[in-house]
């Protein structure tokens, strides 16, 4: 039995598999959930499938994006296969999707990271998506804005300075002189995932410095009212209620200092 | 190799499989918790199985109720068929689990759901529970309590509109107007669960409304003190902690305004 | 099919299994990371691998009872035969490592500790220790220190009291006249698995009393610098940002007192 359970279990953390398995493994199918709450698949049909994810002022590519970053912010490795197929065809790209993990380490914890890194291999053989349409592991950085990095690091030294000064070494050096500067995410994506992953996990002491700065580099209020919408259903009402009242505040100072 | 992979893969996250196979992977045995932490096992007889459960003033039915709660909102499907078969013989019913299964989509995000959906399939399976004894898709709602939506509906208006129309949206016409409304599971129970599940994780500014909504719906404060007490063990002392400063000011306020 | 579901699935959850199926099966290898994200295999090996583990301030040892609580905090199954293994080869005994699950039941919930035990149960057995390594279910308890746990007692009797007479009485009984008196784990090194726990998890309201206590406990602020970094890599910064602001009052107030 042990060549059996070396197999199974190799098998059952998605080690390379063929398609049919991961398929047929990973996800619950509309049957099974009819067979337990009817209600459910009449609220995943009409109102998540059939509207939310039809609503105009976020692209069914940005949604997939605030899909894919919820899951890895939380850790939901079972639901990942179809949401990471699902963004791939919406126009997400490997690249993109490559580098949503890698951005995901840093904002929600390697071992999130880790399990999306379990899920994607699968993907990327099943499509035969191979290292040439993978970001480098270091291409040449985009410049840094050096007006914002300065009040950045200023407020970091500060901060975090008389407490940890690792912390502070670490989030200069690897997040925003190398990981925001990669090329292969947009900054404004890079906003858009780490925003949502900030919501989905309720850490909303972070959101203020994150959401100014995704709207510096480029999501509009409109776009961030419907992530608040996608993430309810992603990561439960109460973390998208709990993100309300500050991303309120972002929203007044910024149009009040207009 | 692939047949057996897609057997074990399809088997490893729960398709339909045999009571036993269910039984004997998803549950950590108290040998196997002796042959790891002895101190453990002696705190689950004596003090978690011997005393918690058979506290007075918070029935087995409620407990099971606030413990399916507590691992579908942070997501731990290992522990579920125990727990969920425990529910069944405590005397939660198949719809009321089917109940709670889907509320718990909304306040603990879509996945969680998905997850439970997985392990009641198999043990309504187990136990030839079938569509007959399952809530219907769309019932006949319940009457909406005017005065308490209208003030509901005021505050999410004002709160809520400036920062995201379709999370109003959605709040009201999918929550407050037929989930809240499906009859199958009390909405004394609904607030049960859901003021389980904000404590549960952590989210404690959402308390104050769904604890004053709860007691409302007929959750006593004696059962309130015992959810906290349930709720310590299953997620954490820290979470029933945070919890205690929000449920001493409702407790307070409403013996206040009496 | 049946004994083989049964097979694929109690492997699949880690039933006593060989050393090569549950390590092929619970790591994500480099060769996976840089076929999906090369950027983060460059991130892992030189700046977490290379460096941070490599840092002067919190030895290899703390780091690893720092990760461990880490995983079992978030209930991150995947990496703990990894993180397991090393704890025991960087010097956590396996007394040490049984207590720190018991210790996690209390303080990151049950399911978390019984995921960590289905772990730890395969890497026991691998190595071939058994009970006599083991700590006893009810040893001799180190004696209380009586002016702080006073102290704590009134505290939890004003605020916890009125509000769940249950919570009390277990937070008194089981963890602080229990627990914390078990002598195979140091009182400085449940305090440092506690602070990390409650960081991981985001629970910040409950880090100033934990944090003083470990500090009495024998953490030195060095120590809890290089803790706060270690965490945001495997909790992710966002948790890492949040608890900086109380940590910094903690270490403000004590150097204030002095």
């Amino acid at each position: 039995m042990n060549e059996l359970a070396a197999a199974a279990l190799s098998v059952s953390l998605a080690a390379a598999t063929p398609v049919e398995s991961v398929t047929k493994a990973r996800t619950v199918s509309a049957e099974d959930v009819r067979s337990v709450a009817p209600a459910l698949e009449r609220y995943t049909q009409e109102a998540l499938v059939g509207d939310v994810w039809k609503r105009p002022g976020l692209s069914a590519r940005d949604r997939s994006l605030v899909t894919v970053a919820a899951l890895i912010a939380r850790n939901q490795t079972v639901g990942m296969p179809h949401y990471f197929r699902l963004a791939l065809d919406n126009g997400v790209t490997p690249a993109e999707l490559s580098e949503t993990i890698t951005h995901m380490a840093f904002y929600t914890g390697w071992p999130n990271a880790m399990g999306a890194v379990g899920v994607a291999r699968d993907i990327f053989a099943e499509r035969g998506i191979g290292p040439d349409q993978l970001p480098k592991a270091a291409p040449e950085l985009m410049p840094i804005e050096p007006v914002g990095e300065a009040a950045r690091a200023t407020s970091v030294h500060q901060n975090v300075g008389p407490v940890s000064e690792g912390l502070v070494k670490y989030t200069g050096e690897l997040l925003f002189h190398d990981l925001w500067l990669r090329p292969d995410l947009a900054p404004r994506d890079r906003s858009l995932i780490t925003v949502t992953a900030l919501i989905a996990n309720g850490q909303v002491a972070q959101i203020t410095f994150h959401l100014n700065r995704a709207m510096d580099n480029g999501l509009t209020q409109p776009q961030m009212s419907e992530v608040l919408a996608q993430v309810a259903f992603y990561a439960g009402w109460p973390n998208a209620m709990s993100a309300v009242p500050v991303v309120k505040d972002v929203f007044e100072k910024r149009s009040a200092s207009k």
